[in-house]
């Protein structure tokens, strides 16, 4: 079971691969996709479009994973956010994957621990749990994130209990998996 | 001089191709794109691109228009809209076609004769100046509009005047514009 994880963003969109080995997730790949920043609007949408059919044709995943998107400074930022977003979805989807939108909190609180945490934490921790060389980029980390989040479907399933109990419990059951993973 | 207008949205696409013939503007085609309403997200934006790829197979325009998007009702609407419209830049960069943005008050204006026009006046003014049988719907009207604004881009030089003048000559403007195109 391969999945591609994708963060889009009209100047950066990140994309990060994962495998799902019996009960092991290996890295496959990672890595983000840069329009040239003096383009049209148009043509960084094809390029990010294009890049990511390019990711899919490569790493030929079973499944796509997009983080839902519901808040935004401000409508202009929505709708430049909402731009990449849509070219993503349409790229997968156009390729005949499936998609599934997981929201950021649910993906933080599988990687990190805490629905609230922040990139660095992101960074570190999606290093560690696919004991990467270096930290990957801030997109791509977000990207691996999310693919990470889907594959261990069924320790989130075990978190999915009453809020408090979860709050509780979190830190510990995902320190437990940084551990078997490390080792 | 071929022009695709796009009028970009999640449930309806509407386009509309109109042909500079000389001074003439012809009607080429129009139409609505309307993905499967229970479609996933991804699965309808797919579908949005996979129809505007499509229709510039089947009309080969050498120029596609959008109109631009500054103001949303909210955020999440903005985000809403934002993903089709990437699409839709995305499909026709990807095809290899310049894509041009208006605004859509420069849109109304040309059309209309006010940036203030609502949308049944935009109907009833494609429909008079592409001498069609019947008001096309409203995506496929506002995507004719974006197209015819483009084509006449002769005439709205003409009237790219200080704004008090444009406002008195406006009307009649594109009154004569009318009666041209109808005889």
């Amino acid at each position: 079971m391969r999945i591609l994880g994708i963060d889009p963003g009209s100047l950066v969109t990140g994309y990060g691969v994962v495998e799902r080995r019996g009960a092991a997730v290996v890295h496959v790949a990672h890595g983000t996709l840069r329009p040239p920043r003096e383009a049209k609007l148009a043509a960084r949408l094809a390029a990010i479009h294009e890049g990511i059919r390019h990711v899919i044709a490569a790493h030929r995943p079973d499944l796509v994973v997009i983080e839902q998107v519901f808040v935004a400074a401000n409508v202009r930022a929505a709708l430049v956010l909402g731009q990449a977003r849509g070219v993503a979805l349409a790229a997968a989807s156009g390729a005949g994957l499936t998609v599934d939108e997981l929201s950021p909190q649910e993906v933080k609180r599988a990687v990190v621990g805490s629905g609230a945490a922040r990139k660095a934490q992101v960074q570190r921790m999606v290093q560690r749990l696919l004991t990467l060389e270096s930290a990957p980029a801030q997109d791509a980390a977000d990207a691996l994130a999310a693919a990470l989040c889907r594959a261990h479907q069924g320790v989130l399933a075990a978190l999915r209990t009453p809020a408090a109990t979860r709050r509780r419990a979190n830190r510990k059951a995902w320190t437990g998996f940084v551990l078997r993973r490390a080792r």
